[in-house]
């Protein structure tokens, strides 16, 4: 490991929250987590490795998919506790839902409503 | 609590991870922390309150230096454990170094470099 992956302050858990933003629209796309491997990976591909929690292993955004992430910047913050991305969204879709990106619902008059279309079924996207 | 709240996926210390986004720039200012009433507080009063986790405490934001964060809109990501908040950022700066931003750290040539400056002195900000 290099000496910039050590000054991430790294959770109990050996991981960091990641935001993800597209670099043309600024939309931000994804919350996900890294550990010190994967942000190496990130670093060194050019393309976004996470850290899934739920499988608890190194993912590769876009393997199954094609919807890889081409980096463009990495960026910390000022207490060293969070990453952003600037990202090219391959295929224009981020989200496993087949939508653009996964914050697609929003709080109107105390319920959250899906405000986002689906681009692509599911089913179409992992077959 | 509000069902709406409850369908968070609030993680083992009671807490949801906060991204907030300028709604004019779309520059995302920061990643912070909400409990359950930081969120229900932030929705009903209109500005950003978060949990402040070294504190211990809510964090009204900008209670001290003024710069506070008007709520646009507040989106909740496909697995119902993040939360992207759209604000006005009053006085133009959200970080507490004085920059416009957090994310000022980029990784350039294997190190983190401030490609960001300092807006207004941090001993100004908090006097």
């Amino acid at each position: 490991m290099t000496a910039w992956i050590e000054q991430v302050k790294w959770n109990s858990d050996g991981l960091v929250p990641v935001i993800t933003q597209e670099f043309e629209s600024k939309q931000v796309l994804t919350l996900a987590w890294m550990n010190k491997d994967a942000l190496q990976l990130t670093a060194e591909s050019g393309h976004a490795v996470y850290w899934s929690r739920s499988r608890q292993k190194l993912w590769h955004k876009g393997e199954q998919s094609g919807h890889q992430q081409i980096i463009k910047s990495i960026r910390m913050d000022c207490d060293n506790d969070a990453i952003l991305l600037e990202v090219i969204q391959k295929g224009g879709i981020a989200c496993h839902t087949g939508r653009h990106h996964c914050f697609f619902n929003e709080l109107q008059e105390g319920q959250w409503q899906a405000v986002e279309p689906v681009l692509k079924d599911p089913k179409d996207i992992y077959s």
